[in-house]
């Protein structure tokens, strides 16, 4: 493996507002031979998610920081290319943490540990970073296992044009519910509705955005998807129903250190409304079941969802800020092979 | 009935801050006949809880404010004196909303309804406005249904020394859960460990509270059953381990209107925990099954409960600002009768 030269992103400092390339050291050195228990896979795509951006923070969070000198955190899909662990072969397919690295040495456990994934003929394999994999798992648990959307609820879904909540508002639509997406943008708003079959698209960026979020609800709001925070996220909370159901997926609007994170707790008293954080490291066990439930969906055309997908290893600072630029359709990936 | 004449205090205007008779018209006039399908109850016991403030303002909230010119709401404790209702006789016992007045026209439906009470010998009626009644039901739904609390957790509750909080930590414990609970003063803190049996007590307001908590809860916090709000909850919410529960009964630090409702959500992502208000009336369902297990844990001695009885209609204000300023041991009820 010695012959194989590896290149990887290191953080070289935490980065204030923006990523740029400048705040990560690039490195090439040579692929050490698997370890025991190990694999060695070649990076495919890297999953670009506003997670990435809270790991290089310094701040109290679901996992450490990423250390300055560290390779920078990531998911990934990767194919085999040297195994020394039991039921992995050269070829297969895998997702794990890759970080950002031509070549990763992966191993199971920790947190989503190592993967191999089932050849689902049909379905593109970068589907299983997005739609069949983290972002559509996310959607599965939020909806479905914390959210328990049903017939007659409506659903309300921010950053609704986006990959997870793309998902989600097409899983709520699947499960009987009525389906009112949030997003930026009159194109984003219109294509909720145009090729996702949201009931209704809300742009928040527009004027009168609570008016419109109000007409768009008749009936209130019963489950909240939520994937801002913000202002978005309280002109949901006002609009819902007693004892209604926020599945809190992230608050994408604050990971850039803009606006605070405190929100009026009240409705929650006096709606009796249950708010559940919940994230991709808790869904181990639902994992296999919702992907496959997912592919099925995917193949059967009943779930739609793109990817934008921005080219080479140093792209992904990049490809981090156009996601919070709101300059993706659907999931953001890097192809790195 | 021309003959008996009801006192009644009624809103005349919005208090601020703390509540005072004049704030209340007191009105007599005689009680009129039972209507079809109601019942004429003299009251015997009000029950002062936080809520009534919330009832007296303005402000959204999960009942309609009580309207200048009406009767305060109130729950309470009241013996049917005539009946033209199916299954209610005089001499029964019910619990309902009696208001703050002498007589109440009472009939089924409405939040919380008209509910017979069973005859519990060796149980004091007004148990059935405490540990038996709303804050003993109060205390089982956040500690059970909501936080499903059980072996292995750690349980903190805070105002601990109150009528909900005592029930609550003393049903965590009976669940096998560690139980620390939070109480203004070293007297209430110590009693919390030396009349009802909880693992510690704190005073949040002695110095180093943070610290204090922290040595009490050596694991971390699996369950907050929350009815305070404020720094006191901010700092158990500090304490709480990933997947926590927090039970939201209530948040007394903010009904009089000090302090603002707005806290820190990113704990709730980063801890991914379950933050659910509720609220009785929501319990109608688990109540007597609640209030039966409660009245038999009393029954064994092994639920303690206080009451501070104050005498008298016209001393229903000072009875809920002596609930703000913590003089109330245990539940606080107003004899009436």
């Amino acid at each position: 493996m010695g012959a194989i030269m590896n290149r990887q992103l290191k953080l070289a400092r935490r980065p204030e507002g923006r990523v740029s390339l400048d705040d990560f050291t690039l490195e090439e050195s040579p692929v050490p031979p698997a370890g025991e228990g190990a694999v060695v896979a070649r990076t495919l795509f890297l999953s670009v998610d506003p997670t990435n951006r809270v790991w290089m923070k310094d701040v109290p969070q679901y996992m450490p920081p990423v250390a300055i000198g560290e390779v920078m955190r990531s998911g990934g899909l990767a194919e085999v290319i040297e195994s020394r662990l039991d039921g992995f072969a050269p070829g297969d397919l895998v997702f794990g943490m890759t970080g950002w690295q031509e070549y990763a040495h992966l191993r199971p456990g920790g947190p989503l540990g190592l993967a191999k994934l089932p050849q689902v003929p049909g379905l593109a394999p970068e589907k299983f970073l997005g739609v069949c994999g983290p972002n559509g798992v996310t959607a599965y648990a939020g909806m479905i296992e914390v959210a328990d959307v049903g017939e007659g609820d409506t659903a309300v879904v921010t950053a609704a044009a986006g990959s997870v909540g793309s998902a989600a508002g097409q899983i709520a639509k699947l499960k009987g519910a009525r389906v009112v997406g949030i997003a930026g943008g009159p194109d984003k708003a219109r294509r909720l509705v145009d090729d996702y079959g949201f009931d209704a698209g809300v742009d928040y960026r527009a004027d009168g955005f609570r008016d419109r979020l109000k007409a768009a609800t008749p009936d209130g709001v019963d489950v909240l998807f939520e994937n801002v925070g913000g202002a978005v996220m309280e002109a949901a909370i006002a609009r819902m129903n007693p004892k209604g159901r926020i599945a809190l997926s992230g608050m994408i609007s604050i990971y850039n250190g803009i606006g605070g994170t405190s929100y009026d707790w009240a409705p929650i008293m006096a709606k009796r409304l249950k708010v559940q954080g919940f994230n991709l490291i808790d869904c181990g066990e639902i994992w296999p079941r919702a992907a496959r439930e997912l592919a099925g969906w995917v193949l059967e055309g009943r779930i739609k969802a793109e990817e934008t997908i921005v080219e080479g290893l140093t792209s992904a600072p990049e490809a981090l800020n156009m996601l919070f630029d709101g300059a993706n359709r659907g999931k953001m990936l890097v192809r790195v092979a």
